[in-house]
């Protein structure tokens, strides 16, 4: 019989479950330092116990750094046999995490059969649901249907949940005494900050937050806090209304650990470079160590159509500062909904961001990877090279349009090849 | 009548050049400070008194970030025209600097037509067109054909020459002292390793480095000095050979500017994120401040056909401490010869990452442009998006792709779009 409620619940009564074991045998950790990591909060495992087909995965302190891809069904991409192929390909390419942002249209039907196929951890936003399910207008929406949606959730084996507790009154305060270029850019966070202003209310997710925790408890549901502050450009980042809400997600995410319910908070948005680190810094702190999730942070704002690289770039720095956990940025991003090449190409710079990062915090054998690949170059192995790379297509692709002088050497330097030089010079 | 040999030579005497005046302008420095910087070495203004077309850009500190692009003539690419194409797409694209690898062929009469038709600043490595023009065998080289070629260069109007005199002796010794996963990676610098290693000389740009700044200081060509044991994999970055070799970098450094020879200093190549930051300033501390000129660095050696990536989050790494240009890698790199494709998105790529640095280093307006953007999404103002993004054409065809819901907004949120719920909850 099961002695335990969550994961963490486990850990703080000393116990390993099979979970655990599994993520630390892919992290090459100690079972039990992982168990302290997550019965203190630093590593969470979102695992729903009704998500049958799970392959656990950690986030959090000392874990390699894990991708979220987002997806699902909305008006505009009302097509669920084309955003279950993403997931098909999501899973294929080895993302960690599939957040389902469906808004409209049958919702519970594709999450249904989103989680029944996928080992990867999944997440969604039930208020994005909340509008999509019910269908009512927003002014209509009852504060009970915020809680019911995640319960509903919570039943068919959604891992982690991102809630925009933090949107509370204090927060929209801050917000409107503190104006900002940009406002609110965050979906669910302007949502729930435009619902307080019509209906008058406080935001449901922070006045019930206990309630909230026992549904969270009850499957094992790991909370993402949002942040609906979150900046929209450069010229928000870091400022009064941002900070403010972690401030408060900090407090939130103790009341969450005092109920064994685990979390992960989320963050930026947008930041310039020089801010990244202080941001990674603050979320520690005010959050207690708590696994951080970043979208980007995008270094720039001017580049739609190559935000998978600004993304990169962020989340590279990010990761390597101690983010844990990287939601990944497409091409499409500002433009419109990815296509599945768009999602594979944002999958592949992120994938990058998080491995590079990795190897910058000294993850477990992190390294190896890029260690096989230089011997491989240096022994002018091609197959080798296309077996290790990223993106074995692509590669095999780009060399297989040069024109050749020489099959050893690449076009790059034809005979005058460093590599074959210098072996020559060594003999 | 011109009072002076060199830019640096000039600034030396208090003489402020009209070369200054045009840089100090688009820098919005004061031309004083910028003299300052010239005579002291940390800033060079590479502009051959033979290049007629240029239009002056200066390289280091206090200055905007500067990026390179690579082409030329070689035998597996033996298509002047198409090297052309290139140049124009480069020059269009707002490129500050060309560097000609041409190694083969009709490499004089290219170099002449880029110089003439260029304002972006020209770079060639004089060593490959010893073995392009000359067309000898390695061991039939003479060391005086090594100067040889670089006057030519400099009469021809080349801005600025990549030279790896620190390849001699001493640094060849430490090589092989100190075995490397990858060996030696440059192309010159194998070359010059391989020569040496045939004919029991040492390396003539070394020896007769007197001789060498006599003909830089001629024509002001600017000697960005060549890192023969730059890291060509994460597992050799920072080693004793990369280290020795810069020591002496500095040592020529000092050498140079007594004879009024402006100077960059070229760098890796590979490394770990968490190692950029040190070697910038390392690059700074034992050349004594001179501009530093990075190539990547690649922050994995995993993600052959994904380099120009890889390559910008290491470039705005470097660039945001502290280095001051970035040379361009495209997703070809490690591949084949870069095609017109390849280059564009190598040039936006390496541009995201020298604009990410501006800003972050907060070099004089650079975020003006975030601003604008971030003002133009508030506003939903989708044509002054395009106007602005780095690639309006790609920015465009992406928005033009996505079946919409509502011509305001796109179709990533639709009606859930957070600018228009924060718009109407404000009102």
């Amino acid at each position: 019989m099961q002695t335990y409620t969550t994961q963490m619940n486990a850990a703080k009564q000393g116990i390993i479950t099979d979970v655990m074991r599994t993520v630390a045998e892919k992290e090459h950790m100690d079972v039990e330092l992982l168990r302290e990591k997550v019965a203190k909060g630093t590593v969470a495992i979102p695992a729903n116990r009704n998500h049958l087909s799970i392959d656990p995965e950690g986030v959090g302190e000392g874990l390699r750094t894990k991708m979220n891809v987002n997806l699902g069904i909305s008006k505009d991409c009302n097509d669920p046999e084309m955003e279950l192929e993403k997931v098909r390909v999501a899973l294929d390419m080895g993302v960690e995490a599939i957040m389902d942002l469906s808004n409209y249209g049958k919702t519970e039907q594709f999450r249904k059969e989103l989680i029944k196929m996928s080992g990867a951890m999944i997440g969604t936003v039930p208020v994005y649901d909340v509008f999509g399910f019910f269908e009512k207008e927003l002014k209509d929406v009852r504060p009970e249907d915020f809680l019911a949606m995640v319960r509903k959730h919570g039943e068919d084996g959604v891992d982690f949940v991102t809630i925009h507790a933090g949107m509370n009154k204090r927060a929209s305060e801050t917000f409107l005494e503190n104006p900002r270029l940009m406002n609110l850019v965050s979906r669910g966070g302007s949502l729930m900050f435009a619902w307080m202003r019509l209906t008058g209310y406080d935001n449901p997710y922070f006045e019930y937050f206990d309630d909230l925790l026992d549904i969270c408890a009850e499957f094992d549901i790991t909370l993402s806090l949002g942040d609906a502050c979150r900046p929209g450009g450069l010229a928000d980042s870091t400022d009064a209304s941002q900070i403010q809400e972690l401030i408060t997600l900090g407090e939130l995410t103790k009341r969450a650990w005092a109920k064994d319910v685990q979390v992960i908070i989320e963050g930026p948005g947008h930041m310039s470079m020089d801010e990244i680190k202080a941001n990674v810094l603050l979320e520690k702190k005010l959050c207690h160590g708590a696994p951080f999730y970043v979208l980007g942070p995008l270094v720039t704002d001017v580049a739609p159509g190559y935000d998978h690289i600004t993304g990169a770039i962020g989340g590279a720095i990010a990761a390597s500062a101690g983010a844990d956990f990287l939601c990944y940025v497409t091409p499409a991003e500002h433009l419109r909904l990815p296509t599945v090449e768009d999602m594979k190409e944002g999958i592949i710079a992120t994938k990058i961001a998080a491995h590079a990062a990795d190897i910058a915090k000294k993850t477990p054998h992190a390294r190896d990877w890029d260690n096989q690949m230089s011997k491989a170059r240096v022994d002018l192995d091609w197959n080798r090279m296309f077996e290790l790379a990223i993106d074995p297509t692509k590669a095999r692709a780009y060399r297989e349009h040069a024109e050749l002088e020489d099959e050893t050497t690449c076009s790059m330097c034809g005979k005058m090849c460093a590599i074959l030089n210098v072996k020559e010079a060594l003999k």
